[in-house]
Formats: structure tokens, C-alpha cells, sequence
């Protein structure tokens, strides 16, 4: 018998984690996925530091997910933690919750491995032991005696995004994490067809999908798209220009990889400024994943005050790509924008390569960073970006290709998953029966 | 002839300053109308304290009209500063720019200038000496040889709001301040449309036309409708609830009242708390204008601590009245929100009184407020409240009023702006020959 | 053992029909409540005539309830048929539906019935034949062995609303009809509180909630609040117009009562124009719900022309109140606009005391109306309304007089039954557990 | 002196037409650009056929472009009629209009002359008999004394779209039409930059630029991405589906040939359906702008009937181009969502390669189409377009490329226009002194 734990992200866009139990009758056992952290939540309180927050305080704060539901019965035991993709909202709790699961294994690919490292690394609170695999796509790792898990390749806005398969004695629960159907990336990352329509015959007793954009009524744009926005406007109208500078998000490393062949053709020096940028492409081009020619990547504030001063004294040199385009306060082009590290102005055209994540939060920091920019007199492009997750026509082929018996929507506001069951409906599943809308905290019995 | 300086608050809702000038041929005459602040640019960085600023720098961050234009030429004397009412978007900047005008008296209606000198009072960078003249409702005040100045009652969300008309050998130039035409006031403002109506007979040459609201089609509730909604509240559920907390704003007299009221009618004791609150009450008691039976009103930090800490033992015994509205940093409903002064949670309703003032900043700190009270526990009552601003229909029903020669739409982004002239449009006007769309820092010459 | 069919207006706003089964465990006793009509879905085909139609083809146009769920099983016997209130998506497929239920009796408050049985009058396809009998707020009726159905007074936009208390053995189901708490309705009715606090006391098993408004986080303004909107613009402002044209529902009593009294204080007659107006003031004359003291009502076609001819020719003399507030082709306004019936222009006012019904239908047909008037030169005054709808704060109300064991949101589409179930969330039910989303079509077992 | 005739196009998105006078103090010559149409004011109006209408009574239902404004003065002469491109918003009033300046030549790129010459020979009010000549790109054609104009190549969602040149004594006068500046457009058309700069040296007069997206704060994706949108469904997923049918604009021969090709990728033959498509797709391969391998064109009813019948019984065999992508009434998609020509069902997929053109009216028709097909079961993928309109960036960059001496916004709703004031602002220009804001029937004296 299989359960699905809808711990968190039900009921937002953030902090993911779920669970899914087998039960032989005798004993469950338990696959995590994904343990994640709901920046909103820090941002509303102005000084917090979440390094050195317990996890109690951060529950409280509603910052990362309240996994109590797992720990309640007795005849349970977690035997892995799978990790999909490397974002925030994804791995960014991993310090704080695997310690309330000594010894279990993280899995998840390399890069997303790495990361997820990092993020142990940097915690000031826990010392987190679990031991931690790098798991290459195709590979089948069996986890106890009853479940194996596997990653399968499937494209999303940072390197290595999976979905994760939990093979169970009473079927398969695939688990989607954040995704797109690209079929151009640029990269050469591509979906998986093949092995989703193996399992899609194997039979999928469950299918947990993500539903951010499952409202948008289309197929999300290719990542290739995003490549032509930029290469249209910098390759023709960019060559006038004299200060270029570009901002995107750090993790977005086909994205980064665009900027710097552009850079290229350009003739221009490609430098990216800021720490979470420095640390993205380092460990992308540890695992061959970008290729940082003609680009140099600086970090130190001392190296940053240096090159800034640099370029701007030959801006028609150089293509800045840097962070901030959130306004995140104490990002660079925030700084900037403050008359901080580089004199921004009538000279300078900034390129938002990101849209705005849809929170009051980033609204106001953005109006922030734009109404500065503009009283300094600098141009700004804005929204030549296209979107990471799948809309409403990709998750219909999903199902389709799929054909699950059951599915539990996903990382999503309660109104996200109430379109996706709206829109399972129409693919014939009927709410209540075999497509469940959940909320944190619950469990999904699998009838 | 007559010029019309639209000095600032023609491209932003906030700092309002506009000029008037006449002249015979030597020499010219002028009136500035209302010194506003903008609110707005000063939250958008993080440390300003407005009272320690100069000029020029609150003119550098666009935080205060630019009035330079009215200082180039030579043969022309500012004969006098009127104020239309006390909002701070009318009013801030007057410890800053009125020292630009030695000597020149200023004019407003008591409320209006008792605030005013509460900020001449509270300045610490300039010292202001400007003469300061209360001025009653129909007097004719002489400012110069050519000029008179006159205050016309009309209704607007503070006491006293007053149209400004400048009599001069040409005709008399209107200038409407804010305002909305509510015959159903509470406490009994009325507009003065006789005496409207005879400026209308003896030739309105301009009309200075405020057009914050004018793309909404209809006529904006009386203040009347505000009470209803409060009472329909308080009287009928109100009275079955433990704590009660409202919010609004610190300079809206008539809401102030009519929640006095209902506290009086609920037999529980109505307690104002927070500086600002008292400031605005303060004086509105001494000429009369509220009446706090049944009232009180703390301001001091160590009364207001104390004050609270009595109302959470007995919560069913008050109705709070607090600042913080718009989740300002430091207003008390925030800081109760922080868990700060009193413990808010389940047992607590707050009503807020207010609508949010539409701008990124603001919004965000509503949804930090109103989700940490959410986390609390805490039951909301939105939008009991409505707009102090002319609707498309008022304005129209003014211009019919008046028959003016010529308009020039202010007090508002372009596009309110350009909203207006399409309703003058529509009554004949015609935009670049009768009225005009200016900016900030322009001059219109009247035909 | 009791059971909700949620038989439709579960994915709408429209065509509402509940059923409410009893069983005690031989058989099953069922009653059903209003059977609706979805206006959008006869529009979007250009030439239906309803009254033609089978319920057949009605039902594959999803224009009527598909009531087929009803018919499955044996052992069930529909005993009763009750009516909310009197708008046509409650009662407007009556002479479709109630044929499937042949002699069940259909009760509802007097108001209710009588239009109910002008549905029945105008059918052109079923000769309907069910006793109706005219039931009084507080009686309460056996229906049969186990079920007893009482109408407790609320408030709505049309008079003589109630709720449907159905006593059954195992506790009472409550279904709100529409309704908001209105404490001062001008023309006095007022939600029985006192008997909605004692249902609570009893034990209420299962309250059917519509959620149309829910989402608006605050309490739904009174009809007082419409009265003083028409007040403030036509006993001031209004006086000094000449041709005066006011449009709302026909339905709606109370707003018409208040623009009677309106013409009477501002000494012109009322005249109400169309065949609509004349059957709902018609009846509630009857029932003495209006006084039509100083209006008079035309209704033939003959009598229209006329009468518009002679108010066309002293305009100032007349308060015109006519149909098509929605643009509605074959309205009077629309005519009128289309340049028939009367010569509307630069000297007429059109007042809307309504707002427009969210659909595209509606938004290009009211787009179309006042293109057309803003040609001709016509003054429109948009959105002298209030809503008949309760809103979040009102919803939060009852369940907190009425402390039910199980929710069923009802009336609305799925998004707006989600956003009631979070309010549920809020006030401690769990969804699945005790608060249920349904869909058309499908049955709620109480545990 | 040159005069600016702002005729209409001003106050909306339709109906453009614009005139520019030379005056040598003597004797004025003008250019007419363009005579365009306003769907918007015919379909208000149920039972208007366009080519039975008169002038004047297309006039008065504000259909067509009010030009009395041309024909006051008696010194003047119209010397040329310029037509920017095919769009019906730009010719579609030629046969009304041209008649009032016989003898008056008309020019235009040969795609766009062929389609005037096509509406001049289905009006049915009219004989019209001016002189129309196709001009090639780089060709100067003197048109009077005084006068000479030229067409610069320039890309939009129609080919051969251009800008005009007037050239004048008093310096050049150039016309927008309606443009993107799009540097990957598969077909290969591209902006004459090199044209373009020159211009700007020689010296731009006045600017009369298109204005409907300047709101959006961004470049306006390339055809290109519309191709990858495409492209990225069809030959991936689109490989498993059966019925396949594609909607788009007519007179967009790119997106029609790039559909043509995909159809040839998938082995599947390309069937364009319907009245309009065989129009605009025959003139453009009779121009060579279009390849019709592996595709076929149906027009007239029986034709139509015969092969919507043999795609229906081999659907996978087929992509099927059609009209009604706005759900206009008669298209052949509005007519299958009725059940007519074809059972479109759960079979077949719709592609709309269009947005929806924001007006009510189309809202609501769309609404229809959607509902309908969606009842059918029919799978809908919406938005894989992009706009063919300059957003502001691109804006910002040809006023960069010309730096004009003075600037008209034009081809949008007064919003539009203030919008693009705003932008010329940003670049140093000032309102009422070089940048023109304007209304239907004004004159802008360039000074």
C-alpha cells in the first residue's frame, strides 16, 4: 500500500518536501524528496539569518517545511532522501531537516549533489552527517528492501533537473520535481521521452507533478527562445551600445551560457560578478557544464571593487552579467543602483534576463531597483526570459504519455492545484478518486 | 495675463506645488498653492530622515518639488503661500521650501495651519519665519496689489479642505486642492456649491483641477457610506467579538468620530494610540472639530505600553484605534504584528479603515503585516472605507458648475492627466487650446 | 446516513440544483433544492428560445442541470422540491426539471412561488403539474416520514430570500440559498439571527454554503449603502438635469422601492419601462413587498412607445427606470441606444445601479450599450450598486453562529468553492475530512 | 512649413490616416498616409455590410476616418496617396475615401498595391478610379513641385510592410506604418538600417511613429521565436497527435509559410481553408513571397465542404490552416466549433497562432469559440505567436537611429500616445514644444 506525504509546497510556491511510504503491512518505508526553503518567509523578517536559525524556529517562521506528520508512527523508516534539482526551494531546508534522519542516504545527480553540499557546508547550526551520492541518470539505486529509486533526465532552468521514479512492489510513483518539455535546449539537455513512455507502460501507480504554471493555457517556450531574445537584441542593437550589463538568475547556467558566447561574438569580455554567480558556474564547470571562455568569474569584494572599476572605465569592453534582478538588497546592480561599486548611468543599459517572481515582496524591490535606475538615467530592457516550468498543454502531455492511475498535483498555491485537477479532469480522472487535491501536512492513501 | 507654474505633482501623486502668476505688463504677481512631500521617494531609501535633510538633497532623491523655475526671472514677487488642506502630500515640504520665500505669508484654514506650523515646528535643518495667517471659510484676503485669495469649503477626507480661488484683473484661476462632493458628511462639511456657482457666473478663467481618481466612472461615495459599512460591522457582529482593533488614517477627523461613536454605542471604551493619532486629534479637539467623549488618546511610549497592557486583560471592555494601516515600520499595528506591546492573535478582529495606497512599496508592507497576523491567527476585516477623491462624474459635474475657460488637470501621474482632458474633452474642451496637459517644472500661459 | 448530491452549480455561477438524501437505511428520502438556469450557456447559441426547448437538448447545451444522478437508484423517492428565492438560477429550469419529479410538491416563500409559477405559466415545451404551495418564514413542513423543510428569513437582492433548513434524524442540513447579512435594509427585512443561533444549538450536520463572493476579504456593504450612492448623486447634482434614465435588475425590489422614493423627494414620476419590470414589481405589488405610490409601470409594446414619447417631451419631469443594464439586445436601454423608442442624447443621464455580470458575454454587450450612448452624446454614472452576495467575512460569520460538522461549499466555480474551503480551513475544518469540494454530478457521503 | 494633418488613428487602434503638407507660403502640397478601416465600429453594429455603405454613413458609425479636415483650406493640394502596408486599419477605407482626391495616385509596395487594388474591386457604393502604382524599396518618387517619397523596407507581421519617407525642402517627414525591428525573421525580410541612419544624418524633420505596444518595457520578439514556439509543439509532440488544425492571421505569410513547412517536416499535407487565407496567400506566391510545396489552398464552399470531408477521414494526414482564430462569426473554425464541415472533437487539436485582439467584442467571440470547442472535447494550445508591433525598447532605439527634430506619436488610444510622450521625455524631447500629442481631426504645426 502506498501513501503519499504532502508535507509542504501544497499550499505555496516554496519549501517542498514530500514523502512517499510503502507499506508491505508489516513495515513502511519511506522515500523523501526534496527538502526545500521558503525565502518569502525570511524575507518578511528583517533580521534573519538562517544559517544560524534552529530548525524549530524556522518551522515557526514558516520558512521550511514541518515534517512532524513523519515522524508520528512507529513501524517507519526513511530510507532515502532524493533531491530532484538544485534550486533553493528544492534543497535550501537540507541542513536543517536531515539531521531528523541520521544515517538515511541523499541522493540526487551530480550537480544537484554538489549544491546541496554547499548548503551543509555553509549551516552554522547543525552538523549534518547523512551521506550524500551522486547518482547518474539511468542508474536504478535500490534503497531497502522494497523501493528503488531513479532519476530520469528532464529539462528545467538549471543543470541536471530530474524526475524521480519510486519503484515500488505495488507500482511506480514518479515524482515530476520542476520541469519543462524543451526540445531545443541549447545546451543539448533534453527530455527523456523514452524512458517516461517505458514507465507510462510499466504502469505509474501515482503521479505527483508540479503545478506553477499549469493556468498559462500554452507550451512553455523552449529555452532556445530565450537565446534568440537576447542574441536579437544584443547582436544588433547591442553593438551601439557602450555599458552592457546583463542579469540573470545565478543557477541559470544554459542561460549564463548564452551571455557568454554573446559575449563572444560580441567581441566583448564576458564578466560575472557577484558570490551565488561564482559559485553556480564554478561548480557547472567542475561537471563540464559551461564552458566559462572568454568569460572570468570574480567573487571577493575586493576582486569585485576592482573589476567593476575596471570595466567601467572601458565599458564598450566588457558584458557585466551580475546579480540582482530581483533587487535583492545587497545583490550587485542593487548596489550599483544605490551609487555603490561602478557609476551607473546614461551610459549603461541593463538587461533583465528574469521576470519577476509574482510576490509583494519582490514587487517592491524591484520598483526599488528601477526607480533608482531610472533617476540615474539607465536603460533597461526588461523580460527577455522565458519561463522554467511546464504550462498547462506540456502537463496534459504528460499525462498522456504517462497515463497514471492516480495523481496528487504539486508545488503550487491551492489554487495551482485545483487547476491541475481541474485540468486532470478533462483528461478523465475525477477529483476525490483518483486525483487528489492535498494540502501540508496531509497523507494521500492510495486506494 | 496669467501663467500657471505646474511646478511639481504633475507626473506622481505627491508633492503638490503648483504657482500662479499674474501680470500687468511691469511686473508679476505670484501665489504658490500648496508645498507637498513625496512619501514614496523617501521609503525608497532606507535611511532618510526627512527633518535632518536639506533641499536639495530631498530635491535630488524627487522627494520635494523642484521649485527652481520660480526663482529665474526678475520682476516677479511671490505675494503669498496658500495651503488647500493639511495632508502631508500638501503640506510636507513647506519647512523647506518656504524659506526659498522670506517674508511671504502663508494662508490656510486653522486646521491646515496649525498642522502646518507642526512642521515647521518639528523641522531641524531649516528655520522657517515665514508669517502663518488662519484664514476663515468666505473672507476675501488682499495677498497683493492685484491679487485676493480666497478659501472655498469643500469636502475632502481632513477638516477644513478648501478650493483656493486667486481673484486677479483677469479672472479669477481656481484651484480645487483635493476634494470630492459628499452631501452626506457625518459631521456635517458641506461643499459651498453657492459659492461655486457664483465664481462660475463671475468667470473662471482657469481651473486648477486635481485628477488623482477620474478614470473611475461614477460619482465616489459619501463619507456616510464609510459609517454604514463601519456600523453594519461594529452594532451587529462587532458585538459578539473579543478584541477590536481599527486602523486608519491619523488625519481622517470624520472616521475618527464616527468610530468614537460606535465605540460609545458598543458601550466599550475607544482608545487612540500612537503618536501620530494624537497629534492629528489634538488639534482637531482644540478648534472643536471632534469631539473624544467616550475617548482617549495615548502617545507617549511608556502610556502607550501601559495603555495596552490594561486592553489585553479586558479586551471585550475597548476598541482600539491604531496607526499602521498600511504596514508602516514603527506604527503600532506592525509592531503588534512583531509580537510587540500587546498579544494579538485569535481573539483579536482588526478592521481596517483604509484602502491600500496603490504603490509597490506599500503593498508589500501590507502582505508582510497581514501575513504575520494571518500566522497569528488574527481575523481581518478589509476595506471598510471609501476614497476622500473626485470620480470621473464629480469632476464633471464640476467643470458644468464653473464653465471655466481654460483647464489644466494636476495633482497626478500623466496618464490621470491625460484622463481628464478626455473628460473635458468630452464637455467641449480641447486639448493645447483649453486645456492643458503639463509636467513638472513647466509653465502654461493662459491665452 | 445522509447524503449531498451536488448536482450542479458546482462548477459555475448558475444553474444551481442540490439534492439532500435521508436514509435510514431501507430507503431513502430525498429533497431537492432549486432548480436553476445558466443564462451564458443560451447566449453563447444565438437562436435559442428557451421556452422551446426539451430538457434534453437544454442539458447537452449545459444550459439546465443534468439531473440524471437522481434517477439511478431504486430505493429513493424525491419527496419534496424547495425553492430558495425567485432568480432564474434557482428557479429557472423549474418547467424543465420538475417533470422528471412528477406530483412532488414544490414549496418556497410566497414571492418565490408565485414567480415560480410564471416560469411554469410560459412553458412552451412540458405542461408542469407539480402541487406549489406558498410556505411561510418559521413554519416548519413534513414532507414526509423522516424530513421536515422550514425558510428562514435572510437578505438578498430580491425579496422574501431564504435559507432551507431540512430536519432530518440525523441533524439538520442547512442550505443558504444566496444571501448577505444586511442589518439595515432599507425596507426592513433582516436575517433571522435568532433562529439561525438556535439551528446552531441543535446541531447543525451539514451547512451547503454558496461562495459566489467569498473571496472579497471583507463584509458586503448594505442596501443602505445603494440607497445613499442613488441619494447623493440624484437629491443633489441630480436636480439640475433634465432627461434622468436609471437601469437595475427587475428583481430587484428594494433598489427599485428606493428610486421611486428618489422621484417622489425630487418631484418627478417614475415610469418603469419593459416587460420585465412590470412582472416582478407586478407581483410584489400584489404581496405589498412595494409601494407604487407616485411610479407607474408600462409593459405592452404599445404602451411603451407611447409613454416614452410623452416623457421625451418633458424630460425633467420623469425618472425613466428601465432593463438592459447588461446591454442585453432587445432591452429598452439597448433600444434606445440603437436610436428606437425615444431620441436619447447630450439632455439624458443613464444611472447604473448595477454592476456588470463578470462574463465576455456581458462585458462586450454592455461595451457595445455604451459605445453606442457615449455617441449619441448620453452622461453615464456607473456603479451606484452593492452586491447581494456575502463575502468572506460574512461567510466566517455563520460558520461561527452556526458551528456545523461538515461544509459543503455550493454555487460557484471550482475556484471559488476552493476559496471557501480555505476560509473553512481557517476556522478549523480540514478538507476531506469535514469540509467537501464537490463537482457537478457527484455525491458527498456525511461520515 | 510643414503641417501635420493627425486625421484619425489618434484616439484608437484602427482606422489610421494621417496627411503631411508642404507649404512654400503660396501654395501647400499633401501626402495622404494611409486610409484605413475600424472593425471595432462596424461590428457593434449587427447588420453593417461595408461595401454597400456610403462614406458618410460609414463616417458617422466611426468605421472609417473622418477627413473634412483636409478639404477646408483652399491653397492646397493632395498630390500622393502613400499606403504603408496591407493591414486593413491602413487600406481598408481606400474605397471610401480615395474618391474624394480623384486623379490622386496611390503607392505602395507591390504586395500591399495588389491588396487595395483587391478592396477597390469588391466595393460595391464606389467606382474608384485613382492611379495605383507598386514601388519598389529604395525607389524616390518625386509626387509633386515640392515633393518626393520613398519606401523604406521594414518588418511586420504582413510582407512588404514600409516606411514612408516624405522628402520636403523643410527636411524629411517619416511614417512608421506599423513595424517591429526584427533581425531573424525566416523569411529573411530586415530592416534597412544602413536607409535608415542615412536619414537620420540628412536630417529627419518630424517623426510620425506608431505607438500601440510602447507600454511593453521591452524588444519585441523576432518571427523567429514564433517559428521555435511552433516548431517545438508540432514536430515533437505534435508527431502523436491525429487531428492537427492551425489558426492564424490570413495576411501572415511568414507564419503561414512556417506552418507550410512544418506540415512538409511531419509528412503531412498543409490545407489552407477558407476565404481570406487563398486570398492573401495567392497574391503573395504570385509575388514569390510564399512557397506553396506540399501545400494546398480551398476557397470556395463546395471546394471547402469536399476537403474538410477527406481530411476528417484520415486526420493524421493533414494539417489544416484555417480562419476564425478571433472566433469571428462565419470563419471556418467558428463554423466546426457549431458542428458545421467537420466533427471536430476529441480527435483533433487547435493551435492558435494569434492572441486574441483586445476588445471586448473579440473577448466575447473567443469565449464562444473556446466554450464550444471545449464542450466537443477538442485540445486547445494557445499564444504560440508574437506580436508584429514595436514594444518601447525598440522605439527608444529608432528615435536613437534618426534623433528627429520633433516627434508625432500616431496608430493608437490617446494612453498609447501619452505612453510614447513619456519615452520621447526619457530621450530629451519635451511635450508641446517637439514631441506632439494629438487627437483625430487636429493639426500639428511642426514649428
Amino acid at each position: 500500500m502506498i501513501k503519499v506525504y504532502t508535507i509542504s509546497g501544497y499550499e505555496e510556491v516554496g519549501k517542498n518536501m514530500t514523502a512517499v511510504g510503502y507499506s508491505d503491512g508489516r513495515r513502511e518505508e519511506v522515500v523523501i524528496i526534496d527538502m526545500g526553503i521558503m525565502l518569502d518567509r525570511v524575507m518578511i523578517h528583517e533580521d534573519t539569518s538562517i544559517q544560524k536559525f534552529s530548525d524549530k524556529e524556522l518551522q515557526k517562521l514558516g520558512a521550511i517545511p514541518d515534517d512532524r506528520i513523519l515522524w508520528k508512527s512507529r513501524n517507519k523508516k526513511v530510507v532515502a532522501i532524493a533531491l530532484t534539482h538544485g534550486h533553493l526551494d528544492h534543497i535550501g531546508a537540507i541542513a536543517k531537516l536531515a539531521p531528523h534522519y541520521p544515517d538515511t542516504p541523499v541522493y540526487g545527480t551530480p550537480y544537484t549533489i554538489k549544491l546541496a553540499k554547499g548548503e551543509v557546508k555553509s549551516e552554522e547550526y547543525f552538523e549534518v552527517k547523512n551521506p550524500m551520492y551522486e547518482t547518474e541518470f539511468g542508474e536504478i539505486v535500490q534503497v531497502s528492501e522494497n523501493i528503488a529509486i531513479e532519476f530520469i533526465r528532464i529539462t528545467h532552468s538549471i543543470p541536471q533537473a530530474a524526475m524521480v521514479a519510486i519503484h515500488t512492489p505495488d507500482g511506480i510513483v514518479l515524482h515530476t520535481g520542476d520541469f519543462k518539455f524543451d526540445n531545443n535546449n541549447p545546451l543539448g539537455e533534453r527530455p527523456d521521452y523514452k524512458r517516461l513512455k517505458e514507465l507510462g507502460k510499466e504502469g505509474v501507480k501515482v503521479l505527483i507533478a508540479e503545478s506553477t504554471r499549469v493556468a498559462e493555457p500554452t507550451k512553455t517556450p523552449s529555452e532556445a527562445v530565450a537565446q534568440m531574445l537576447l542574441e536579437d537584441f544584443f547582436l544588433y542593437e547591442g553593438m551601439d551600445e557602450k555599458g552592457l550589463i546583463a542579469t540573470t538568475f545565478a543557477s541559470h547556467i544554459f542561460r549564463l551560457q548564452e551571455l557568454i558566447w554573446i559575449a563572444n561574438k560580441m567581441g566583448r569580455q564576458a564578466v560575472l560578478v557577484g558570490r551565488s554567480l561564482a559559485k553556480y558556474t564554478g561548480i557547472a564547470k567542475q561537471l563540464g557544464l559551461i564552458k566559462m571562455k572568454g568569460a572570468r568569474a570574480v567573487r571577493s569584494p575586493n576582486a569585485v571593487r576592482k573589476v567593476l572599476k575596471e570595466v567601467s572605465q572601458a565599458r564598450e569592453n566588457y558584458l557585466l552579467i551580475v546579480t540582482g534582478h530581483q533587487g535583492e538588497p545587497g545583490a550587485v546592480l542593487t548596489r550599483m543602483a544605490d551609487g555603490e561599486l561602478y557609476d551607473i548611468g546614461k551610459d549603461d543599459t541593463v538587461v533583465f534576463s528574469a521576470g519577476t517572481i509574482p510576490n509583494p515582496l519582490n514587487y517592491a524591490q524591484r520598483y526599488k531597483l528601477e526607480t533608482k535606475l531610472r533617476m540615474r538615467g539607465v536603460r533597461m530592457i526588461k523580460d527577455l526570459h522565458v519561463s522554467g516550468h511546464a504550462s498547462r498543454e506540456d502537463h496534459r502531455y504528460l499525462i498522456r504519455l504517462l497515463n497514471p492511475e492516480n495523481i496528487v498535483p504539486a508545488h503550487g498555491e491551492f489554487r495551482m492545484l485545483t487547476h491541475y485537477a481541474e485540468l486532470a479532469e478533462e483528461e478523465g480522472y475525477m477529483i476525490g478518486k483518483d486525483v487528489f487535491v492535498s494540502r501540508n501536512g496531509y497523507i494521500v492513501e492510495i486506494p
